[in-house]
């Protein structure tokens, strides 16, 4: 019987911990009594432990009682945990056990918790979009990949945030016992087996509004008022009244992206809020936002997050009318 | 500041919870503090109650202290909630305390305790895909939508399985402050703020195998044999040597569908199972199923499943090598 243990602490999102825990507790329906999972989850602290929203639930073992290994060992995330002081003897347990376990990962910002053991030093991993500037920063030598869903290292299992941790644990599960128990999972859990595009699709738009006068930030501000217009390295030059090569070569250093790059990502995080909130059609949108057509607009949208522009309303347009 | 009530019980499924708990939480950072929604489990039971997947959580209290009303009162659904036997005291409870409340509704086959109290009687209902018929059936005077993500019918909302009570929660937060908290809350969570088609396509196959040797059961086996060939009630008749309009009247009396209708339904089947396990061509899947071409099957799905075959893929398709 494989053995899965979650380790949770005051303040840990509950999505993060019941989705992976009804994956593999409905996976059992579906399995032979030997192949059951066997559930356990690891609290940081006795007695009732408070997720984010105020739900108090009770970990079946303080973590310092769990002195075998597991099959997988997943550490779940929560809002403040990137703040978290470090504790020494969580991060001591946290080496061993991974030492004596076959499978581990994280759940959304979990990827602090192992990041601090040293655990995820040169490996590829992924967690929530909003932390991972901060774990890229705080960790260099972590490959941060802030776009994915999950992620697999070797025996290393990362996702994005929050109910990225139920497709994980599909993937996961699919892995251990095929697809077909798997996707019958998600069917009961009304949940997609596969997610189309990565997790930028769900991160705020990152366009930086500058509020200095530097010849980048000029030109920032200008792209972002004359989206609908032709725009390119010459026309910016101008505004700024360099040369072009000079001014590239500014951006590039005060902004770490080449103009070029600036303007498509002002352009597509334009055309998402259009998508979001007005019912425009495509053609409309790529024309405001400066798409040569909804076809250069789609193209673009696949390129930087994985879905057309039309699957992107889809995905996060507001509610029709019920 | 509004006030959202869920009510659990021993066997409760952790995701009914955890989900609208932390949409709800998730608000509260969006929202100015005399927003903030306030949020409170009630138990059946006193002490840990332990979830579907073995993780006990507290109820902050026993449904009989609450005594006022909410503006909001969720019921969560659980594995076995509807063969569980009736409590008369949590019925008049409940039928109480709705009356008090603002809105009500239920996570997946909650909807089942809001029907043993007949809050339900004459409304529009929906409720996990594979607990749908048998709501239908005990409550005759419920009407039962099965194939939606979530419902409103004036002040009940209810929603079908699991992870739909995070679906319900947004489009109740839309409702209450508006698209952009409920849009940020989305992101924030990593979930879809809009999914594309109805709860069947999270339905297993409903096509029946008939043992028997009936008219109508031994021309159901011939189509499922022959679903690449033409299909007709006259080819039909003959199979089972019948004219075609006394075989017609036979198999609508038996199996209450037409006879084009199962056979229309027993090729989307056979092409959903294609398109999960195999990566065919939609053209090759579709001549596989005995549709015209591809745009037919297209269109059949859609009308069926509220999703085009190529989405259909797209959600259910095996994980790709990651």
């Amino acid at each position: 019987m494989p053995t899965v243990a979650i380790l949770v602490f005051p303040g840990v999102q509950a999505l993060d911990v019941s989705g992976p825990m009804d994956v593999f507790a409905e996976a059992n329906r579906f399995l032979p009594r030997e192949q059951h999972y066997q559930l356990e989850v690891l609290g940081t602290k006795r007695g009732p432990i408070p997720c984010s929203n105020g739900l108090p639930i009770m970990a079946h073992r303080h973590y310092s009682e769990a002195t075998e290994g597991f099959d997988l060992l997943l550490v779940a995330g929560g809002p403040e945990l990137p703040r978290m002081p470090r504790d020494e003897k969580l991060l001591g347990w946290l080496r061993d056990t991974t030492t004596r376990s076959g499978k581990f990962g994280s759940i959304c910002n979990g990827a602090f918790l192992l990041a601090h053991a040293g655990l995820l030093d040169d490996r590829q991993v992924t967690t929530h979009w909003n932390d991972a500037p901060g774990l890229a920063v705080m960790f260099p030598k972590i490959k941060v990949d802030a776009d994915r869903i999950f992620l697999q290292d070797g025996n290393l299992y990362t996702s994005a945030g929050v109910t990225a941790g139920i497709d994980l644990s599909l993937y996961l599960l699919s892995n251990d016992v095929g697809p077909e128990v798997s996707l019958n999972v998600a069917k009961r859990l009304i949940v997609f087996m596969q997610r189309r595009g990565g997790q930028s699709q769900f991160s705020p738009y990152l366009t930086p509004y500058v509020a200095e006068t530097s010849p980048a930030s000029i030109a920032q501000q200008y792209v972002l008022a004359h989206l609908a217009e032709e725009l390119n390295v010459e026309n910016l030059a101008t505004v700024v009244a360099m040369s072009p090569r000079n001014f590239a070569r500014v951006f590039v250093r005060d902004t770490k992206i080449t103009p070029a790059d600036f303007i498509e990502s002002a352009r597509v995080d334009a055309a998402r809020a259009l998508l979001e909130a007005s019912s425009d059609p495509l053609k409309r949108v790529a024309y405001r936002c400066g798409f040569s057509n909804a076809n250069q607009m789609r193209q673009v949208f696949v390129k930087r997050l994985g879905v057309t522009a039309m699957q992107y309303r889809a995905n996060f347009a507001g509610f029709q009318k019920a």
